[in-house]
């Protein structure tokens, strides 16, 4: 498949297998695409994906780390997060304005004002920014103000939504959901990629399970199995999958050795008094020592920053 | 609590803790409610919520079924299962005209013809209809259309459509996330309590395990623990819960024993050939025999159809 | 299968593949049985096993209530709550004196002291007696002293045991691993049947899942599928499913109703001082009220006590 | 506590409890441990502990691995698998000769056969052996061949079993159970150290999850979360814990970068002709490229071979 041009024809199962489609000219043969991914799979592109944001570059031997605090709280404070995280090696700010949470009575962001926080902070910095989108009415306010669209782990399957940023035209980082298969992961890319936006990166955050010692548990399998599936990039969140400060140092060096495009890593000028997640976000101190140890691992991971 | 008026402070938790709440004339005492879920508590409410649609109650002894296809997929076809099911004893009747589906190549429901072809049956039948609604911006057209509307398994956690509903006039059933725990159930329950609406009828549909003898795992202790920490009626699918049309008989039987207000069955005219979840769906005459078991165990189970 | 007799062929199966079996004088056709289980499969035997001890019969239409303390703690204590499970229906008495701990600092069981009291309240009540057998070298001794031999669900898969268990002669009760499938379940009874005891009654104790508000999440769909797939009894322990006294009435209700062949449940003289699982034992007062309630079901469900 | 001398008590709880402690000369105070394993955690042995095989050393900053086959099938074979993992740098030959296995009828190991072919080994290459023990009643057989027991997966919470190898002389490699907890994991190490055997090696080998794109999920974080609970070295499987070869080079990297003391690696003569796990096997080669690529960051760990 590889050496000769090829098409793909996606639609209803049912209704294509109705049609005539070998008794078209120039359709030499219909091969049923067994796997039920079809555009994200690497049988489709063997190549891999590169996703550009700006002057960043994420796939295809590109290391990324994206780092910032849960939630955009304060202006100063983003300015400064952003600064810091630059200074030591991160090349996009994350920050929520609009933050899912379990209860309706927690800070839900600050939405629009956080918005412009992180372009503020962008212009400062000239790092590129990602933020959640988690309304589709809210799809072209968020566009206006960010580089790379958010779908959060609760919303892996919202198909709305997955449609809704499928027809934008900036990246879209997919968030694998903690309930969620591999193959479910990969079908969430396909009804993205099925709308027209090809410029995906995969997130693994960690999935539900039995143990109670760490708040997710982190499938670093997953990044080998998914690579092997797809063309797309992907990244690893070891914030989420942990819970755990202690933890973000060796997950990232786990994930860098199998084979991740990048991170997403909670950093925060003060955790303890994080409105969200404190306790799994980095001290500025904390975050230069995992970035110098996966930095040195990069070489021996065929990567570069 | 249940022998004087009491009323419920919701809101940021860090602000209510700061406001001089005990100073103010008639408040007796400020009583921190532990339990993160609050309208929908017991604690606050002791007495049974009864969801009243059109002529069906659902909850405080008025046990409910919900009976229909998976998806509509055709006028005819529709109102004679309706007309089926009622005979049998089903009070409201189901059917997706937007279905949720892993696969963007798969059948995605008729869209709003679906939902004249569901408001068509019930002028036929007299029947309430259920149906899902997956975008918000679909929210008019579908209160339009429906008596009661459903928030499927993959939105439990979409807080965005979650606070659409609460805003809602009409009664909304909430289906358990399927690796959702009870608590974030409930407190999915309270996201739409909070905006204002009451009428909430959860329903358990089964969570993930790595069992797969059954599409999911009916969690059947989850009705009486949920009974204990709420006043909503809750009600049981044994269809999505089992995958497995064989099975629907039992895990209905030990719904109705276990406390369940009502069931949600999928029932079809041919399952052979239905378009989404044939091998779960149960013919007229299986349908029968479940609601003929169900009928004798219910005066038992202390509560009337 | 069921009219003309049939032979089953057990062994390695590579080694059967290699025999030139249908050359055999009266074997008319060699059919290989895919499922994994044999002599436990209802392929294999369709009609219902009854396991008969001293005068109770589990399974087949007969329903069997096993009650009593976790532990064997104390000799007058014992025969006080066999007099009085005996009273209410029980028909087998439960103790454990051998107890799997996880902390080797837990109390362990008063071991042969506590068979011998077993043995002295079955003669005062005439009841049968189980116990749990956790070390393959008390096996002469175990069966000296108890009429049914348990292996608990952290045996399932302690095949050194399944096998010991399967030369002997007395019925042996297999609980289901908390981390166990079914077909995982059924090999393992497969384990014991192979070795030549056939007298062996399931045992549904629950499985470990994500929620928390249980101690272990009761699979009550296991019944029906296990009763499609094998002839043996199954019975279901809601006391060690749940961890929650007030979830053994709805639980054992359930149970009943799908199709259980018998309970088993903790009921403890004095639940709060209980050296074990105090928290999940009934008083005599709720289990009588248990009793009641799952006598008025047994007609419906076509068993009787 | 690491400076001046301190003595563990351990025992039943509740009888501790009642003891005079303080009034004993010498006691200086009576410290609650509240976790609930003591001497194989940190608190109680805040440095590592080396585990000594012969002339090889686990734990400590020295890394070692084993290799071979899952089940010792033949003489010649095995002869050649640890010559060739020798020469690769593997220290410990690991060959199954009772075989836990889900069906009876499946291949059960050569038993005492296989136990000598190990020796012959060991004697041909000098490396020191490992083998797993299922039965209590065959621990003199099995310790009179082997360097290291181990105790597999199924047998994790088997407390005869743990009790039996805790009273032998030799080292003990405990596997962790696919749905056991941290915790629990420790518990059972604990059981083994409590009858006076501390040559404990931990093994994380996956755990179950309701992800199959993988035989088991690999729980990377349990690699720093034990080390910081316990001074016993912890290695990982990553042949069960995937079982697909292709993950075997991915998840080894990603074990040695997060602190693990060493791998086991199922490596095969002719993975294709296994009599078990022949699709988790590595051929020399590919075993080669592995330990290639885990020799290089040895030194980024901190660690050495």
């Amino acid at each position: 498949g590889e050496s000769r041009p090829l098409s793909g024809v996606i639609g209803d199962e049912d209704a294509i297998r109705q049609l005539p489609m070998e008794a078209i000219a120039g359709v030499e043969k219909v091969i049923p695409i067994l796997k039920p991914f079809k555009l994200v799979s690497r049988d489709f592109k063997p190549k891999d994906t590169v996703v550009r944001v700006r002057d960043v570059e994420i796939g295809g031997g590109s290391f990324a780390v994206m780092a910032g605090p849960c939630s955009v709280e304060d202006r100063e404070m983003l300015i400064d997060i952003a600064e810091n995280v630059k200074r030591m090696g991160a090349r996009i700010l994350r920050g929520g304005a609009f933050k899912p949470r379990t209860s309706p009575y927690s800070f839900q962001g600050l939405g629009e004002e956080g918005l412009k926080y992180l372009a503020e902070a962008r212009e400062k910095t000239g790092m590129p920014v990602i933020t959640e989108l988690m309304d589709p009415r809210d799809s072209e306010l968020v566009e206006r103000y960010t580089d790379i669209i958010q779908i959060g782990t609760r919303n892996m399957a919202n198909f709305t939504l997955l449609k809704e940023v499928g027809s934008m035209k900036k990246p879209v980082m997919l968030k694998r959901g903690l309930m969620s298969t591999v193959k479910e992961f990969l079908m969430s890319a396909e009804y993205i990629a099925s709308e027209g936006n090809l410029n995906i990166i995969l997130c693994e955050r960690g999935i539900r399970t039995f143990e109670d010692s760490t708040r997710n548990t982190l499938d670093i399998s997953a990044v080998p199995v998914i690579k092997a599936l797809t063309h797309l990039p992907i990244i690893v969140d070891p914030s989420h999958a942990s819970g755990r400060r202690d933890l973000i140092g060796p997950l990232s060096r786990a994930a860098t050795v199998v084979g991740a495009d990048g991170l997403m890593v909670e950093v925060h000028i003060n955790p303890e008094l994080a409105k969200s997640d404190g306790q799994q976000s980095l001290t500025y101190a904390q975050f230069g020592e995992v970035m110098d140890s996966v930095r040195e691992l990069l070489p021996l991971a065929g990567k570069k920053m």
